[in-house]
């Protein structure tokens, strides 16, 4: 079986099907003749194209098998066109069902005894739960029956978020870098040492720092700082034997170590909350986010998040409470991904679970790489809201007065991070037959969101102007971890 | 020197820089950590990667290079994220100018003469000005100085469209079909036997035509069928020496040929300007574009012609009278390369052309693709027109009575290539700060088109409601040669 | 973390290291300046490439780290010569060790105790042991286990001989074609059912042949055939799970299935036998290997075998009695690795067994891949054995007299798969400074074979000439399935 | 059309045939299923795979134009096994001749007449003829013409080498460092900026020097240093145009610049002579190369000459004095191309050219990667001469006392550049059927040459062993010049 290179880095398990020409042509100049396979077969786990009709089954069940099994990833088939214009008078059977649900693995049990006992003689235990344990299928419930009855502290990276819910009482989000800078054991449970946890190296993290991880994906291991007790296997089923294994033990919350977490998240969480009741327009980001925070706290919601500053405010100011609720740019911070996650997930919601909400908060930039998917929205009438937090620009826009002043002739270069000044994105919805909304204060955006939830067909856009110089809350360390720093 | 994979193709001199993780975060699980360069070797001429400052200009010198000389293509330069961030004291010199112009080749002269002889000997000749001559340095005069002396009966593939005007005496592009089957002599200049051209292959084209055939890539004779005469080289220097070597000769229009092919492109011409002339609304896509037609008769206007009938249709009813006037989805038929194409050129007429105008016309699915740039277009205050030939589908869409009977459950599935009927794009424009106008007539669309090229600073967008069942007028040949065929 | 493309088809954990061109001079022409990594990807399951000293310990702990880590795989560590010529001052560390063992799992027990069910219900069951039950730490002697304990008959793939011995009383290797034909039930352990087990499919198997399957990589079940009980995990720990689970229970040796299995396989074996006691000169390949057959049966040998007859005889020919004894051409049939894998084998043998043998048993053609090696082992004065099977040609030879005939005139065109008839290869290993013997009959090649192996420093080559349209004994079914049958 | 990446950097045109599995067994698991196309893709000018029979034809007739049109390089054409095993009843026709020669171009007369001036102009011209110049059909002939009626000082890259004779009146390469150094015009025929002329930069050039070129590749201007005067063409088509029109002018010998060239030059040859009349054994390179050089003075032979010292002194110790007479490892320094690029000349030479000869002369090292291939010149009964310059080590090989010292002990390491000393390689000859002659004085090596070629039937090797330490004469200069330096 082959698996391929850097295909699973963002572990979406995507079928593509591709249609390149007529095979009789290849060499001769044919319509669109590319070699699709070549040109995809980095980003893939799995590539392939049939050559007769009979043979496309096996290879759409192994390609389907390929982006399910083991760590997921997106896959490709290539069906050239003479294959699309062929029929058949013979049966072709397909396989049933395609494929079956994925088989899982545990650790020996001797392993997850020695993960007990290091966690257990932590003097600083951290947990951090990642985008492993959303694609598990038992992951969500076994993690959060696992930190239930640990009692440990823990966090949780962008794409493990709302396996357990953020407001969880030994949650520690706000805490984040002390977390990770102080701990001396820290149990990666479906999380990797790369970028966004700053590769697990100081100054980040303690030198010396003790890993206890559950993984899918046997090379992950000792990924740039070694794995004390490496458990392969199902994120799920593991704990599910891990968990009762803990018995009776459960980790002390009245130890210094959790009160000082405790005491800087409430420090943290209160600089976030003065931000939030700051309601003086143009809004800042927090302000802006306060009455979306107090409508998800009531209601099923699946979040779309995109954009940088937005995105980045919005893991904090958004809670996650529910798996399987939440979808931004994941690992990669791929831009564009916004209204098409928001088309799948109400189709998802439609079929699957009408109660649920569907809720997309994109930054003005974030909305532009993939606003035109409104119109196929609006045409199959889909109750998708979208909040555009909208400061004119990338980062940041330009102020109106400065905006005015170069009204004069705005064919000079703009600084190239700005976008329109107050750009009415929300008519683009209306266009569509879709509903729109411009709003510049808390209760405008209270009112806008309620209304709009209300209606059960067709999108609606709220576009919300914030201050265009409005930024994150003050950082210690820069998000990004350059080879320099 | 590397030259790359199918990477000329298209043809396009493109220079892309990417920008990948920090170098020394390689394999740790960087942000963006990718490999550039394989992903994009298959689509590019030349692919690189500098190490450290002092390597950028030769880099970039050479990448530059590749994209122009010989057949242009594109090619990619990966700057990696930490040489985007340092800085150096050393002076880092740069070669001027980057590059110089591409040297040019020309034939033999006794093959220059081969071609002379084997055009003269011509029963029914026919010259097809291609691609290439568009490319070439001085492609257009030359081509045009050839047609003038030569008198032979031209017409062009869609890459080759204003090298020569199509109101030329002796242009029977109405006949094309005629012209390529009983041909048996074709001058191609620079113009390939590749599915735009049917492969050159019968029944499309004679078994044994002969080929006389200038181009600048050696690779392509022969390709598909013999080449009787090869004249490799620069197309405008080719015909320079060419053309004087005629001598007193000229192709005689009284013959048959001549006439016949006359006759055919009047009678077709005929049927076409009988759509034209319906005027019955909703209207046609012949009637639609006459406005169009009639406004580029008297302006020097950059066209962007993009979509499926919008296009093809397009190809006719907007005669290209000059070179380098024309930019449409180009041999692969790219969709969504429509608004950036005219930003580009607005941008290059403002600076260098300013009298020049610039024109979008799209099919509403067409615009879908890259419709978000009007936002970058209003915001640099570039004076683009667009008008969507909006038919509410992709090759047509549902009739309005359709349409009313699903509307009561428009979340049922729409058939796949509808797009939300009489759809408002127009108020996209408005909604960006530049203006839109529905139209559904020809005096409503005459009037919109002469109302948005008063406007000197900012986009408009035309909305041209059309029929949902307006087809292309009846084609003797699928414009698709299959395998199968 | 990145698994790479094909890379792990056959299953070799091997690190390779590159050298390219000085970084600073790419692009400029530089000696050998070429994109390795690029070139490798599809064969490696890791490609990477340092860009400073420092950096190069982590990018060859995750190199050797992902070879052994999940499935073996080869993987490619490119530095350029930049690095190769620079030294630092500054201390590197180096991980230690580099890497730690892999780690394992095992499927969850419920899995494990459904496919003892499925086997204790099959009326035809067979196990077959593949490649992966070798790679597997603990593979060997859980599987051994497994097979006295359980009572089941089985055979081996190619790769998976010597887990078990092939004189185990229940090894049914001689009736393989019978035993897949009939089996109802099949218990894969580390096998997979590509065109080695004729891809599971009739006519070679059984249609509704119910599968269980131990594999270490998940996407490599239902792989051609639904797998009715998929077992995830490391063989060896998975077997130490299931084995004890049997309980009392035991197949029952006295069924018909068992017999009819025994009966094949005897009647087989004696077909084998009369062409092994058939000493006429020049000997057949089964005579030919009479003596090797018994000399492995009393010493501790690991035997090197390539060729095509020569390999597919040697299977029979020379049973594995122990794990890791056995290094053939692999799933691809890559010719050329003998005398390579031989150098090795002495190296490891000398260092770490310095009372295992090494013997290489390779057809002419197979010999002549890598037989230059051969000066390497003499060189290093290695031990290395190498009998060639030598029929004097690829598949087969001249006939002596026919190569008479045309002795006149050796320019023409000889037939493409004959070689130098009787080509005295011996002499090569002699001018090396090695041992070399011609041999043509049975007590020939057996005392050959003892001399040989009382050397105990440097290369011995005995070139035994048999006859050159000796062939394998009748078989019911082509070795290779194709996709026509 | 398609040109390939990186694919022409050794220029051969090399038509490639593979054979994958079958197509409709591919993501089954089949014998040797591998992505062949990719795994090529970046080595070769063209890559297809053919579908169906009656494409074969077509498929062929591209890569090899592919291979021999614009600048030569490997195609690769993969015929999966169902093709190989399939047949019709169909006719299929192959396009006759294929191809067609190649179309060949010339730089505009203006350019010509600009090079011209340049070249008159100069104070210290130096022409460089390369490996384009072998290329081109009448490069030979033609740069012979230039050379002699301009009477300009010259010399040849490698490749270029007996495009014109060594034994030339102005032939300057013994003078190459200083003719390099100092030239303030060259004129490139067909050689390129690389590592081999230092990539054309101080301070093996001048700063400011003036470049005049002619290249089939027009991406090959301005490579690292502008070219002055670009001549895009084929090589001996252009100097067809050029030469005539210096009209009466020629270079006038008696400059400072051409005395200094002589003088330096007859330096350079004085120290080599005296190497070479040092006949003491066991012998220098210099020396052992003196009776061959008297061979080749007298004979016509195609000299395939590969090593490290041995091709690095070849180039001087055998003038090349007709084209088409060399074979050597080329641009990239590809060790293992000797014996089978020695049977190719053979089989030539019997069919075209029945009295020239073959002699291959290489280092023990590089005799040892391709050695084997002497079998099938045997079987071949091809007269093809083998002297293997014999320093029993790569760069040098262990001292004979050395040697003795570590005897007793061979399984220590020994160092990783010696390689068996005095190896009787001249043996494995005789094994083949050939002749062998193991040599150790001018006069031993002198007489075997004569007697090996009075041979006319089947291979002899020459094994004439030299002395361990043996070195090229000192070096101004590094070969490599390497980015730091």
């Amino acid at each position: 079986m082959e698996v391929s290179p850097n295909a699973t880095v963002n572990c979406w398990p995507v079928v593509c099907i591709g249609g390149t020409a007529d095979v009789d042509l290849e060499n001769r100049g044919a319509f669109q003749e590319w070699s699709q396979q070549e040109s995809v077969r980095n980003s893939c786990k799995h590539v392939s194209r049939p050559t007769s009709l009979h043979t496309i089954p096996a290879h759409i069940e192994k390609a389907v098998r390929c982006a399910m099994y083991g760590r997921p990833g997106a896959v490709y088939v290539d069906l050239p066109g003479n294959l699309v214009l062929t029929s058949t008078e013979e049966e072709i059977s397909f396989p049933e069902p395609v494929p079956l649900p994925p088989p899982v693995s545990i650790p020996p049990i001797a392993e997850i005894e020695k993960a007990i006992n290091t966690l257990k003689n932590a003097k600083k235990p951290l947990v951090i739960v990642g985008k492993g344990a959303a694609w598990s299928e038992r992951g969500a419930t076994q993690v959060q029956q696992f930190l239930t009855k640990s009692k440990l502290p823990w966090l949780a990276t962008p794409g493990g978020k709302g396996v357990a819910s953020d407001l969880h009482p030994r949650f520690i989000g706000q805490a984040r870098s002390l977390a990770l800078r102080e701990a001396d054991t820290v149990f990666l449970i479906g999380a990797r040492f790369n970028w966004i946890l700053h590769f697990g190296l100081p100054p980040r993290f303690q030198k010396d720092v003790k890993v206890v991880q559950i993984d899918i994906c046997p090379e992950e291991f000792h990924q740039n700082v070694k794995t004390e007790v490496p458990l392969l296997g199902d994120i799920g089923e593991t704990l599910a034997e891990l968990t009762p294994r803990l018995g009776e033990w459960a980790y002390d919350e009245s130890t210094e170590w959790f009160k000082k977490l405790r005491e800087n998240a409430e420090k943290n969480r209160k600089a976030v909350e003065k931000l939030v009741d700051d309601h003086s327009t143009p809004l800042n980001y927090y302000a802006a986010y306060q009455p979306i925070r107090e409508f998800l706290a009531n209601n099923d919601v699946i979040v779309v998040n995109e954009g940088a500053n937005t995105m980045d405010i919005g893991r904090t100011m958004m809670p996650s409470r529910l798996p399987k609720r939440r979808l931004d740019a994941g690992t990669f911070g791929t831009m564009g991904v916004g209204q098409g996650f928001a088309l799948a997930a109400a189709l998802w919601a439609r079929d699957h679970s009408p109660k649920t909400k569907v809720l997309v908060v994109q930054g003005d930039s974030a909305f532009g790489f993939s606003a035109m998917e409104l119109e196929t929205i609006a045409r199959y009438n889909l109750p998708v809201v979208t909040v555009i937090i909208n400061n004119s620009g990338i980062y940041r826009g330009l102020l109106p007065e400065d905006d005015k002043a170069i009204e004069g002739d705005r064919t000079l270069a703009l600084p190239v991070l700005s976008l329109t000044a107050e750009c009415r994105y929300e008519q683009m919805c209306q266009a569509f037959g879709g509903e729109g909304t411009v709003v510049r204060t808390v209760p405008e955006i209270k009112a806008a969101l309620e209304k709009a939830f209300q209606k059960t067909d067709g999108p609606t856009v709220i576009n919300a102007l914030i201050s265009t110089d409005s930024e994150r809350k003050p950082q210690a360390d820069h998000w990004l971890t350059r080879s320099k720093m």
